[in-house]
């Protein structure tokens, strides 16, 4: 970590290939057959930021982080991105501002009701509950020119603990740089979508690329944001929208004029992402992928670094056992990815250039990211939740000494209401949770279906320097994981993880979890169809009985909302239906694999067996894609349109629902059952070829 | 409201007898035969405050609220008040400070998790969420020696909005005076519990009276609590105890030491109550009184002379229709009430002093206090909720022209939970809420047993300013009822309340809504219990499995909680027997009321059958009173022990539950059902009164 973190990292920075190389070389002197694969990309870095309320009042923001002199790697100015968002348009406007809360869809919902426009304004939303990209993209879609987006206090500064350096909340003049890129349209490159980003790729004009803003936007600190939030007039914001700043907030527009400029280089960037591999001697052409990403917006100890060096530790392990003869029966890979931070380019551009070799060979993709004190956090492919149950029995928790299942059992029956506890005390496995987006499985997962798992651990530290030029080697060891216990935990994991699935004969997939968690998305949806349906219905009643006009304070007045059309009553059966075909050809394969399991069956056999279960997975993805967002082809599993990170399980559906698109549900529930049933066909071939074991 | 605001008018103050003496003209210019009644009364006043951290950095607190230049009173230095909480014991007091939140009991269990002790310290609470007086009694309890109170940002100052004088909220100077007397044992007088203040009462040594605090206590301004808090180590308190200073809040205790010092003048004052009468034409002895207090901490304007003006606005209208030719048919009582702010003085001290004609003559309170702008707040007897309803709607509402019982329903079916929004709709009438504590209704209704109602306008406007020197004239007309539309409808609904009552032949009590919300009290005791007997099961099980131990961070040690006994299973049955014996006499009442409207009775009889429907109320009473306050006498509705003016209904049960009392609860639950079996004994009576009438 010290090493990594020791000056910036960025995409296109010297530091970063330096790391690169470095990382190469420790692969190779642990034994592994290593490369750099490189790749050339679109990443904008900023040549211009202005920012200055003016008039009435002339304010001009200071858009730079602070020197801490405790801190060494602080100073290191010369090779430090600014603040900024990556993929941010150029731009330069002029205009009132708006404060919208977190600036999601329900946030200009309420801004309605207050009878308050975003149009040519330029809007100011605080960072926190959507993903950063969804705060530009939402005010776009609404008329704003412009978009400030700010760390406020309450949030990860003095509100929630003493900043840095007196602890590890964000100081008044920190900012969260970060990408603001339409990644749940696509990540990766923007002139490349589908593609790899290879010298030769051909790419799209700039102008032409979807997934850039719309709209100039750059984030900004407390310190910054004060004045500009204190400007603001019109009526005092609902409890929920009020942050931690000593002021009264306001919805805005004020009297003043805020101006924001902002010009980049459109450069292509080189990435360079090293990939080790270690040859199976069973079946080599069964992959197991193991990643984390070793780029950084700045220092970067704690992200990615945290993660990078424990995963640079289990392949230093793995290569030691391989020393002493061990040679796994699958073949590892290992892949330390750049250009995470902007859009997932490293993973992104790699596995569209390596897509069908991954379909045929891939068994799963195992990501980390940062690392810290705590829980054992893992989401992924329902088919490996009993797999990563298992392991994390056998993981030793540093602090307590219990197993880290136990410990995270413990924390999901505290946090269960009440009415869950005896459920989640009862089942045999913690559930883990759906994966959204935020790190390199993306393209694995949602792209690719190549069963995916991310894992890490945390959930005992808070703090407040992500993506700021504060997250370095001092920090790291001061605030978060200060003796790496934790990252010794998440190597003997990642390597447990790994090792198992590489030398098992029989893959360690497992079905009865996927419909049992299936079933509760189903529910879910008959929910959210049911409560929609009432919400709307009893809104429409108020609305007609004059409820909203009778509550109404003519000092503050709000607009009543409209009526809106009552959404049809949804069929879901095909889906339960299809749902309920999965669940008895899961009971089935499980049974044919215990059996299978005491047979000694050919390597052949078992290869062309495994291969199978490796590519059900694809059995879920439908080749023409997500409405609007073709590039995600899982119908399972994806980062919601207007969440960005947060998932959104059997999205066509869930979506189609939420944002009021009825008549496109028919379909979308028909293509999903449709990919339950083909995978139920395709577990009953599995389940064929292991009775057909001899 | 104008003249009585003009000056400082607390218990004791020159103005405080001239604004009675004003009164006492006008209601004799309205034609009432109208008095004053002095009482004596101990009021402590401060001689001495001091607040300072001596320790390691000095900081000494200003407690002084500033002069506004814009508002014309706020710098009448000589005759305001300090700041401070009437009813602290004097106390010289050193020690570390500890952030408690609001004060509550169940902070205290937060502090007790978090292993921290207020044993010797001085707790710093916040303003809200308790009364203030349960904030050092609970303090006490737990072995702090001292208590600050102050008024987070957040709750009243710039985190709700623009302060005074650019927005109504509290600026960084103000304080909330206010009483910490232990009045949910028994208001008034410390040194008369039970019995009028008059000259010559009997009175306790100030030493032997139980309701002063148990260790000194004052409120503080943000701008005084901020050194205080910043000056706290220890862990960072959970999200929820965060306020809006713009600093991280830490539990405490740290290196600091605080210094409090206060001093009294513990005098006997005078209190001015204005009494005036309207005598019945035919039925002389049963008295509808009416009441609003005229003693403010400062100048009040809101509190209380916005109830007060319309108060009298009814008297001087009443006082026309009599001059007009109108007698009422019972005696109408108008009460002008002194020291409410301390104690409820004046009305207490009268209600005791005339207890036993009040208990013989009296038909029901109706009371005011503060008023503004919005919605008809009502809470009392249950047996006038279908009564105030009547009247409700036939009074509009100055804002929307709707009857302000329309509004108020709209608002209800608002706020209401999807679930319960159809039972809002369909019910003939909104439901009023029990009577708690915090104005003059309490001797009323809960020592005395007379059936009472509160009603006031409010709900659209919010304001710092509570108790202190800025609630006056020039505020409320910038920022409350600013024309007096509310002032008007307060007095249309208040006026129609007494010539209704007044007039009626028989009154117009009415107890189905009382069964009904009966169940509703019985339905929510045994949901109390279920749950309560779950969670702990539940939280014994957790720590039997080591959860608490298993989701401890070494670094934030929690201590685990204690294992505590499961509550037995509580057998209402006695309860929900009576209720039902009730609804039936309730039936048969109201149908043998139906039939007597047709009749053309005598008065003689009209008037026995009367005096039995206002003393119904009083068969809810038990002579023994509450547990550990026997001055508390009614079964129904009582101030919370812990709550002080957040309403328990069905106190004895309710409470022995909440407090884990479970021996006493057969004997609680046997005492409420007897009550309830004598009401509905005594409506029997009643009934049979009416079927007699010829």
């Amino acid at each position: 970590m010290e090493r990594m973190s020791a000056r910036p990292h960025h995409v296109g920075s010297p530091y970063d290939k330096d790391n690169a190389e470095w990382l190469l070389a420790r692969f190779r002197e642990f034994g592994w057959d290593a490369e750099i694969e490189v790749f050339s990309v679109l990443f904008p870095t900023p040549t211009e930021r202005v920012l200055e309320l003016v008039a009435p009042t002339r304010f001009t923001a200071r858009l730079e982080e602070a020197v801490v002199s405790v801190d060494p790697t602080s100073n290191q100015k010369n090779e430090q991105l600014p603040t900024y968002n990556a993929y941010s348009i150029d731009g330069d406007v002029t205009g009132p501002l708006v404060y919208v809360n977190y600036g999601r869809p329900q946030d200009y919902d309420v801004l309605e009701r207050y009878g308050v426009s975003v149009k040519d304004a330029i809007v100011i939303a605080r960072y926190g509950e959507s993903w950063r990209g969804i705060k530009p993209k939402v005010a776009a879609e609404h008329g704003a020119i412009g978009c400030l987006i700010y760390s406020d206090p309450r949030d990860d500064g003095f509100g929630a603990g003493e900043v840095f350096p007196n602890g590890p909340m964000r100081p008044s003049d920190g900012a969260q740089r970060g990408s603001v890129m339409d990644m749940p349209v696509y990540p990766g490159d923007p002139l490349t979508p589908g593609v790899g980003a290879t010298a030769d790729a051909r790419r799209l004009a700039v102008k032409d690329a979807t997934t850039l803003t719309r709209i100039p936007v750059m984030p900004i600190s407390y310190a910054d944001a004060q004045p500009l939030l204190a400007s603001l007039t019109g009526a005092v914001v609902p409890a929920d929208w009020r942050g931690g700043l000593p002021i009264a907030y306001h919805f805005g527009p004020g009297a003043g004029q805020a101006h924001l400029k902002l010009a980049f280089s459109w450069d292509q960037k080189p990435l360079y992402d090293v990939i080790a591999r270690l040859r199976g001697s069973t079946f080599p052409d069964q992959w197991v992928l193991r990643g984390n990403h070793h780029d950084a917006w700045v220092n970067g100890a704690e992200d990615p670094v945290s993660g990078m060096a424990a995963v640079l530790e289990e392949a230093r392990a793995l290569g030691e056992l391989h020393k002493q003869g061990w040679s796994p029966k699958r073949t590892i890979i290992y892949c330390a990815w750049d250009g995470e931070e902007p859009a997932l380019l490293g993973s992104t551009e790699w596995a569209e250039t390596h897509a069908g070799e991954l379909q045929q060979h891939a068994v799963a993709y195992v990501n980390s990211d940062s690392n810290g004190r705590g829980f054992l956090e893992a989401e992924g492919s329902h088919t490996l939740e009993r797999f990563i149950n298992d392991v994390a029995r056998d993981i030793e928790d540093p602090e307590t000494h219990l197993s880290v299942w136990k410990r995270k059992q413990a924390r999901a029956i505290d946090q269960a209401k009440a009415e869950d506890k005896d459920k989640v005390r009862s089942r045999a496995d913690w559930r883990i949770g759906a994966l959204g987006s935020g790190s390199d499985y993306t393209p694995f997962l949602q792209h690719l279906g190549v069963p995916s798992l991310n894992i890490g651990y945390g959930g005992e530290d808070s703090s407040g320097i992500y993506h700021s030029i504060y997250d370095d080697f001092y920090f790291y060891t001061h605030f978060l994981d200060t003796d790496f216990a934790y990252g010794r935990a998440l190597a003997q994991t990642g390597g447990t993880v790994v090792i198992r699935l590489a030398d098992a004969d029989i893959l360690p997939f497992q079905y009865a979890n996927l419909v049992d968690t299936l079933r509760t998305y189903d529910e879910e949806l008959q929910v959210l169809v049911k409560k929609k349906r009432e919400e709307i219905a009893e809104r429409n009643r108020e609305i007609a009985d004059g409820v909203f006009a009778a509550i109404n304070d003519p000092r503050r007045p709000r607009v009543a909302p409209k009526v809106e059309p009552v959404p049809p009553a949804i069929e879901l059966t095909p889906i339960a239906r299809a749902i309920e075909t999965l669940a008895r050809r899961a009971v089935a394969l499980d049974e044919a694999r215990a059996a299978a399991a005491k047979k000694s069956a050919s390597t052949a056999a078992l290869a062309a067996i495994d291969v199978k279960i490796a590519q059900s997975e694809q059995q879920l993805l439908d080749a023409a894609g997500l409405v609007h967002r073709e590039w995600f082809k899982h119908l399972l599993y994806a980062p919601g349109f207007y969440t960005g990170y947060g998932v959104k399980t059997m999205p066509g559906v869930r979506e189609a629902i939420e944002q009021a698109q009825y008549q496109s549900l028919p379909a979308e529930i028909a293509r999903v059952a449709k990919a339950l049933e083909r995978e139920a066909a395709w577990l009953d071939v599995i389940t064929k070829d292991l009775r057909g074991l001899k």
